[in-house]
């Protein structure tokens, strides 16, 4: 087999590099090309001295990285994907989008929190929303994919088994998310300057983040009826890593062993989803590095409440791993192929 | 005036630490005496370098501690401080107990969530729980303190207002709670050794947390009526700080106005609890060191939800100085005296 | 006494806020005005919430703190702090530069490492290097100070003994110094941008360091002969806290008991000099946030080298305490007025 | 081929939880038993919840271990390994020791630093120090490899080149090394308790640290004559990485030319060990969880002195991944076999 050509736009930040990290020890690719508009014309590994021997390309122009791939990673900011998509499928080749373009099914919410159109709307109806575990057969025949955001990844994957079986109210669903600080990107800023940052935390677009209609958006889907939430992010001092506690009440009447089977059953058959035994506690560092997300639940009977905790590393899972993950499922490969990272334990 | 002698049993223990850091300071207080079982016979500066020609006094048995002081600070495991209540109080000392033994009103709900009994009940009839803002008329004539908890210090002053006005439901509060790391102590544990909780996050005791009931408790007082809540604690890798992020559903019709005018008109008077205006966030970092407590809140008008996110240094509102606060109130002296800490900034 | 009314000018950089804090509990001042070029008109609690309710004062420009105070600490860029000088000593004020405008007395040396020129000689001829527990005298009668730089003053302080008493070689000695991020003060950069130095470690500005002629300088007049040394700092990922590592060939036949006298002698009588005693080491937690200078030393007689470890709060006795402990000389007042804070010790 | 038959004892320290994540995925190796005193009959992943999935193996006993294994890897304390690696070579195993047990080849040496006596002399005199780059070609016949220590590899590494050839004196070198806290192992200790070594930084054992001896054995050998160090070790508040500073002086007339040329031709063909270009920086970070060691040099031309940062990850090259590197070696492998872990940036 002929090896994938992998393109990256957007290689030099955050979720770009890991796409790199992650590309240039998969199997069954080859990093075709790197593209960067602030470093044009200068090697990755110049940017990244931890890449130095490992990946010297030098980032190239968009339209080089579109000529040179048969897939095309785009991690920029919203906006810029729309273009490059309808590019990519002019010229016949797949668009996994790591940024905000094509998540949102409704222009018009779309417009509202992101302040962009939707240029092209019939991408935006072909173009699939590629959490893996839920929408894998979608994925398989998809040109185009949104890939999920982080805190949506987190929280559709800790609440799926309990939506789909219908064992929880779809109203006043509460998630608390704590992400670490990659999940700020590259770009500086007062709040993630160390001193300001490290030693702190805070809550931050208190019920005003881009990712609620996200998460509302897919949660309706899985279970197939309007829920809606309450979400609140908060800035976690580290650098990887984000967990989400949710909070939704149990319908009367539904058993622990209920709920127990509906997660059995639901990730039974998942590489990259790990169900907690009773007992154990999900830790941001037992993911760190790699693309697994682990799920424990709790029921406090005192309140008839289901809580769900839910971690990933925000940079994998949450963003880069996943998109390889959807590319292996585009291209009907091994769908772990290249995801094999084990966890760094610390 | 003579100065107030004061002295700490349990002063190695992190609470009992920044105890005496703050006694060392204050205005109208002598350091008379400072305990310790593990380290009897040694100079407090020997176990915190820190204190190093600031506090050199030697650690002595807690009988010597009661004969020198007029009032007690007991840092001391719970179970513990039953038995200096009542030698303080037979001799017609003041104690301040920083540990549970004071905190709960019910014996049964102690025994279940601490497995020891309540050996002196007369003590706790008499005994004052001292959430000073809430409770300080009854602080100011109390020989026995119970100071609160951490975690419903931070709760407590987050929901009062909302609460004692009727402007939420009483049953569906969502307490999210992350705590830096002083508060699980001096000793070691796996869970607390740096290459573990570095890098690290996670939630414990989910829905079993000790603290449940404490907080319960406060807030049926405060709503005087039955408030049930879900209480999650997670560890936040940083040495000082809580934020609680709480979830409570208002009211039909309660406005926005509303819940304004209970936020400014209960702390328009308290020097420690500062509301935030509109637009800023809290931060652990914002408060650290220092007794204050600040409190934000947003209503998620999507789902009718109040959220209140609330912050302290839990080493000081959340137990050494609260306790020097309700000293203060107790022996009738400036609330504030050695209080006056200013956060670190960072 | 009527207070000594004090101005900052750079009131919202980290030196700047520190000292507002120590300021606003020094028992004998008055913060007079803060003035700010980024944030003229805004209050400084906007900028650092910690200060709110503590310091609401308006950032006004440099000539209204000028006129409003006794004394101004000027904490900005080097090159800026002339001018302020000539203004203050023209109208009978003191200046107490936290820059380096008045560190070093070769204005060519000035000009080499800081690419700007002395524009008033003969204010540098009068200024006094204010590094207190060295140059007492002097600053006792200085209107101009330059407040020494914050590796210089942990590395001065940990050899002024031996040097003093000429035990080492004054040839060939290696400082090995590490830094806490606040050093790089509030500006940003990609090196200090939380997930780049967090959990990151790295040399910088190896033997080319501005602080290097401040130190041989220093070291200079200590030793009352040339000193030369090699001097490289590392960015250590704390907050604050500074960590020198010295390392002097001892000259032959010194004991170590000359070497433990000349520590003695030095710091007996200092009220922040803690020479510790021998099998403690120095850690910078165990001086945060206080105005403590702690020392300890080591002989390596296998090699006949003496080691020397010294830390220091940055922020404190590398510039805003130094610089208050320089007024108070300067005021003739109790030098330990208003620095009296014990380390967190976490 | 067949695959390796790899066992580690002691599997489930930190180097050996390290190990069995490289031994996972090492490709021609199978990993065929771990073993643990602590946490015999349990899952390696109960301990560390990362492997859940990954490697659930049960842990077992030593001989169990050396009996289903070709080449055993030991992470024990030190004084346990000799009679593991007589076993090993009884039954025609090879095994590589990651303690310090067969490093030094001056047995008064190991009963000074260690406390312990060489049982097996000839065992000894058979064993190889394993420090690759240095000694590939005893490495590739040995039956017994002494895994070098963390510290003494960073500087080894650092320091080859010039010593080498000759271009540095062999006396007064000082090395000031910096180690993240996975160094100190898994065993709790109050140093190494979250809040009292976060945000913290101190050095320990000065010029009194074990691996001392190790380290001018090490420089002695390579520069084929005496070399004295004065060895200074620091507790880094990160979870992983060493950077060791090193001074050293300049032989007369040695010109940067010929350092640079010692650099270049020593690591030109090692895949691991990287120089970096004039202006960079070495950094923890940018070797993190990756194989490789980074240089950098620089001359103090005032002062005559050559300095040398090196930086490795402490768990991997300082440790396990050194280790499957010293197996690749052994069994004729491909050197980098396993071991193309790229740094995680972040």
């Amino acid at each position: 087999m002929n090896k994938i050509k992998c393109g990256i736009i957007g290689a030099t930040g955050y979720a770009g590099v890991e796409l790199v990290r992650i590309l240039m020890r998969h199997p069954v690719v080859e990093l075709a090309a790197v593209g960067s508009v602030s470093f044009e014309g200068k090697p990755v590994s110049g940017i990244y001295p931890s890449l130095r021997g490992v990946c010297d390309m030098v980032c190239v122009s968009s339209d080089e990285v579109i000529a040179a791939s048969d897939v095309v990673f785009a991690a920029v900011p919203h906006g810029l994907s729309q273009e490059l998509a309808f590019q990519c499928t002019e010229k016949g080749k797949k668009l996994i989008d790591l940024g905000a373009d094509f998540r949102l099914d409704d222009a018009a919410e779309y417009e509202k929190w992101y302040g962009c159109e939707y240029k092209y709307p019939q991408l935006h109806d072909k173009a699939v929303y590629g959490l893996c575990e839920l929408f894998r057969d979608s994925v398989a025949g998809a040109d185009v994919i949104g890939n999920p955001g982080c805190y949506p990844t987190s929280v559709a994957l800790g609440l799926a088994p309990v939506l789909r079986g219908g064992l929880v109210e779809t109203r006043g669903i509460m998630i608390d998310s704590k992400s670490g600080v990659t999940g700020a990107g590259r770009g500086l800023t007062q709040g993630t300057h160390f001193p300001e940052c490290n030693e702190a935390f805070s809550a931050y677009k208190v019920a005003a983040h881009r990712h609620s209609p996200e998460i509302e958006q897919t949660l309706s889907k899985i279970a197939d009826m309007e829920v809606t939430v309450t979400f609140v992010p908060h800035l976690l001092p580290v650098n990887r890593g984000i967990l989400s506690t949710i909070y939704a009440r149990l319908l009367p009447d539904v058993s622990e062993e209920q709920v127990a089977a509906a997660y059995e059953s639901a990730y039974a058959d998942e590489a990259f989803v790990r169900v907690l035994p009773k007992g154990a506690c999900v830790d941001v560092r037992s993911v760190k590095c790699s693309n697994y997300c682990d799920v424990q639940w709790y029921i406090d009977s005192h309140t008839g409440t289901l809580i769900v905790t839910s971690v990933i590393d925000n940079m994998v899972k949450g963003a880069a791993g996943q998109a390889v993950q959807n590319m292996n499922i585009m291209f009907g490969i091994d769908e772990t192929a290249g995801l094999d990272m084990i966890p760094t334990a610390f």
